[in-house]
């Protein structure tokens, strides 16, 4: 038996269900895993406690939370997620995909990605993982497989070690084409506790989730398709 | 005679030569232009003066400063801009287009590209203008049209604006084919102050350019072989 060394992956960690299961599956496949997240003026800090418990729970080699304001206090904003504009609830169209919603970081992925590029780079890493998947779509552009691959593209030009051959830049997208059921069966199966997770974009003063925000709907929804309990703590 | 209000377009300001001129041609092919720059964990912060002062002269609508740690300590760096690494200094090698030198910074222009791109969104802007170019290029992989062009066919995938159809980002390099000389002689023709930019890596307590890091050594072959002086000051 030879016993090789872990190869390192960046891996973006909300504190979401989705991205908590996406290192469980980055695990699975064999990195050793750096979580990244970003304190990018979020109304709340739930998630970043969420992401920090998520990356021990899952065996992160390390957790790494980088600030970056994105609220309107920062010149950008204009979203629910960043600043003080009510977050949708109890929509009647939940999975409309037409309309983009007030949720909507402007660029946020591509922010992400870019970032994750750079401390990819610097860890002489070729992989990432990040949880964006097609319900979370919802009217997301920068959750769509196509702006996934144009982005792998733009990485493997953008840097040395891509230019250079060193190796080709992976941009892992585990979830896209998965419903919310499976994503929480995927989780289950590699022993993800998604009672540590955050998913709700308008919790309670004590981090309680709200269970009427599109996040919190389509959460609910993806456990009870998935036939389990929602171990999250809700108001 | 009619008057059309300017259309706004984000213009990436370091405070050195080539932002400052790239500024100006974005004033002159009539845009309102929003000057961004980043306090991205430089070893110095004289460019973010005279990054200021740049877009005041040359009539920027507004200028910003995103703060975002790329340095060693903010889990990035390895790089001579940002760490405690020696600038190259007296290159034999100046133009030596295939080593990778020191001082890239992982991914820099993609995330800086991808900041801007959040911002444009916000302010209904779908041009930005970034002063990369062949001879800075020296070996930094994101300086390449090839880069740029990759990078705007993202932009259109990832976000609101690109993908409903309000219009095409564009991402103007209207430097990357001019040798320093030329951006020298295109500058001083629309009147920039070049005696307000900072160039230098590794400038003096008191912001004087060494005058023998590539970047300064560029510029000053760029002014001489112009015809004209560098304003600029040395040590």
């Amino acid at each position: 038996m030879t016993c090789q060394p872990e190869k390192p992956a960046v891996v973006l960690l909300s504190g979401g269900l989705d991205s908590a299961t996406t290192l469980a599956i980055a695990r699975r496949d064999g990195f050793a895993c750096h979580a990244l997240s970003f304190d990018y003026g979020q109304r709340h800090r739930f998630e970043l406690d969420a992401a920090r418990a998520v990356a021990e729970a899952l065996g992160a080699d390390d957790h790494r939370i980088v600030r970056i304001d994105l609220s309107a206090e920062g010149g950008f904003g204009r979203s629910a997620l960043t600043d003080a504009i009510d977050v949708p609830k109890d929509r009647p169209e939940l999975h409309d995909d037409t309309a983009i919603p007030s949720t909507y970081v402007p660029a946020r992925n591509t922010i992400f990605l870019s970032i994750a590029l750079g401390y990819a780079e610097v860890l002489g890493a070729f992989d990432i993982y990040i949880g964006v998947n097609a319900v979370d779509y919802s009217g997301y552009p920068d959750c769509r497989g196509e702006f996934i691959r144009s982005f792998q593209q733009t990485a493997n030009l953008a840097t040395a070690a891509g230019v250079e051959g060193r190796g080709h830049f992976t941009i892992h997208a585990p979830l896209i084409e998965m419903t919310k059921a499976q994503i929480v069966g995927k989780g289950l199966s590699l022993g993800v506790d998604y009672s540590l997770t955050h998913s709700c974009y308008d919790p309670a003063a004590d981090g309680a989730a709200c269970g009427r925000c599109d996040a919190c709907r389509l959460r609910l929804a993806g456990f009870a398709q998935a036939g389990a309990k929602d171990p999250g703590r809700y108001a």
